[in-house]
């Protein structure tokens, strides 16, 4: 039985590791959680799961909750989320929190000797050198919840780093994969919200049409498998059934496929090193696929990537610039406020602003974020 | 360094195994090996790798060499084979010689504590029972050779067995895939000795194009991996790109895929557990290939596959009748005996003419593989 915390339990990853928590009673508890503003969907889990210590994102929810539930405790904000992450009770850190909140919490949980979950991208993009430190120093595994991060390490099981030629990081080309640069200029909200394969939440979503999400894997994969950028490529296979493959120096290539389905990897990372049936996820029927289709990554089309993948190299500050720039970006492309091709051009800008700072500590990231985030909005 | 004994150098895996070893000369060493009736290639090989014991197929041959080769030591026939399995000095035996006379030497070399790289299908197919009991009692681990059945091993590593719901075994459908059935009636030899994916002998090409090399290649999965034939299944995929795949309990498929060549899974097994560079192999590129394609398999259509998973069902001697009635039907089409549909039949009728007799020794195996190479040749 693994005791469980989980950071985000009430969005698309959170709710998705609590079926897979669900399905295995034997094997999994949840002991502890997150949940932001949907305290409606969060009252449904603590009767379903019954966890002994839930974080809620506004102290004012607190009150009501306590007396719903007077066998659950209950605290609220960043500091709950540390709580949450911490957890004594706990051995697994699920971390699907969303943006930089989600860093502090899991460099603490490694600390407290947490295996981690990981599936909040800002962690390794802004403070990836921080956090494989202090992994390694406290000899914690970082297991990845992305499904081409899982798909990777599912490739790499049973093989050696030093035998490893190149990571391959598919990519499905998100909601516009079909269309030029040219007729990106007046594409709505609701179109580049809707994914053609996976059902995610709005930001990765947006993230996935302007390729960013697939930058942030680029700089998570950097991290999580200590690999040289000119080693990780980006492959678009529109299909998204081949979720990454790796490629070894014989010229072998190990992949992992599947039907999109996020219960996956994140089972996988929960259930390692051992696999769990996962009967309720539909199974991959290639000859009913039929076709996968596979073409080169094309940097000038996406512009995203292209900034992320450089921000990496430079390293510094810069990866959190380009992560900041581009939540506060998606965030005003999602209000109506910029136009789709605009979130490039405000992620550009903010890059060319800034003055990177190389090694920077947790307070110089947060400080890099804050100061992004306010200078992009002066942009729009 | 690897000591390696290597049955069958101047056929196709043989002298792309000598190629493995003479890219990495500090790894692996040839000491002894067999060659048939190429004596023009086996004194250029003894020339280059000057192995301490050779075999040749005629006692004839041997004199001549002897002069040419004071060091090196000659000896001949089925007995040779069998000394060049067990030679002393050698680790790890490569079996790489056609048809059922591969099978007495791998089992002697198994009980001789010799690791076996085994690309002699007779040698499962046959008395897959006998070879693994031996394999499981002397702990000798079996290394497939063969693409596919490498394939799924390299996907298994770090895996476990209990944790497998099914191997797909891909099938190229051979020099004949997109024809149809009626459209197989007047093909010639030189049709169907043009594989479109691999360069391989005249015997497993014309098995390609009937798909009994697939069919054989199931029996053998099903020994190898101990694994039920209900949980292997056979999908077209016209490219052989993807080898071939495990799919596990948790939904998820690990594949192994790679340019069609060979040199990677022989050096596979010799470097198993560890992967060395194979520089000269050429990468994939998918974003070149650019598509894959997937197709279910026509059990009508390929009357051989059928034919081979009921015989390894059925199992007994019945494997061993498909085998042999293979072997001369081939033999009949290549010298322009029987037509190309004419092979089935032949098979058909052995199989059906057989009385199975259940869990056979080595005798019996080798009086029903006799037996049935008469009956046949009485049917041409």
């Amino acid at each position: 039985m693994k005791l469980i915390s989980l950071l985000g339990a009430t969005g698309s990853i959170g709710t998705q590791t609590l079926d897979v928590i669900k399905e295995h009673p034997a094997e999994f508890k949840l002991v502890a959680m997150s949940v932001g503003n949907n305290i409606g969907l969060a009252r449904k889990i603590i009767v379903d799961f019954q966890p002994e210590l839930v974080s809620v994102k506004e102290k004012g929810d607190i009150e009501q909750l306590a007396i719903e539930f007077p066998r659950t405790k209950f605290t609220y904000g960043e500091e709950g989320l540390v709580e949450i992450a911490v957890y004594e009770k706990s051995e697994v850190l699920v971390n699907a929190v969303l943006g930089s909140v989600g860093l502090y919490p899991t460099l603490q949980a490694i600390e407290s000797g947490k295996i981690i979950a990981l599936a909040n991208k800002e962690t390794l993009v802004t403070a990836g050198h921080i956090i494989m430190d202090a992994s390694k120093k406290h000899n914690i595994p970082l297991l990845p919840v992305d499904s081409e991060h899982s798909a990777i390490f599912q490739a790499l099981q049973g093989n050696k780093m030093k035998n490893v030629e190149q990571l391959i990081i598919t990519a499905s080309g998100g909601s516009f994969r079909d269309r030029k640069r040219s007729e990106l200029e007046n594409v709505t909200v609701k179109e580049a919200l809707s994914h053609p394969n996976w059902s995610m939440g709005a930001k990765i979503t947006i993230d996935s049409a302007t390729m960013m999400n697939k930058g942030l894997e680029v700089i998570e994969a950097h991290w999580l498998f200590d690999m040289p950028y000119d080693k990780i490529n980006v492959l678009l296979h529109k299909e998204s059934i081949i979720h990454s493959m790796v490629e070894f120096h014989d010229s072998s290539i190990i992949a992992q496929l599947g039907s999109p389905d996020m219960r996956v990897p994140i089972q996988f990372a929960l259930s390692y090193p051992d696999r769990l049936p996962l009967s309720s996820s539909r199974r991959l029927n290639l000859a009913e696929v039929g076709l996968l289709h596979f073409q080169e990554m094309d940097f000038n089309r996406f512009r995203c990537l292209h900034f992320a993948i450089e921000a990496g190299k430079k390293g510094g500050t810069l990866p959190t610039v380009l992560n900041a720039a581009n939540e506060v970006a998606v965030a005003a492309f999602l209000e109506g406020k910029v136009t789709f091709l605009q979130i490039e051009d405000l992620i550009e800008k903010a890059l060319s602003a800034h003055q990177s700072i190389s090694n920077p500590d947790l307070t110089i990231i947060q400080e890099v974020d804050k100061e992004t985030r306010q200078y992009v909005q002066t942009l729009l």
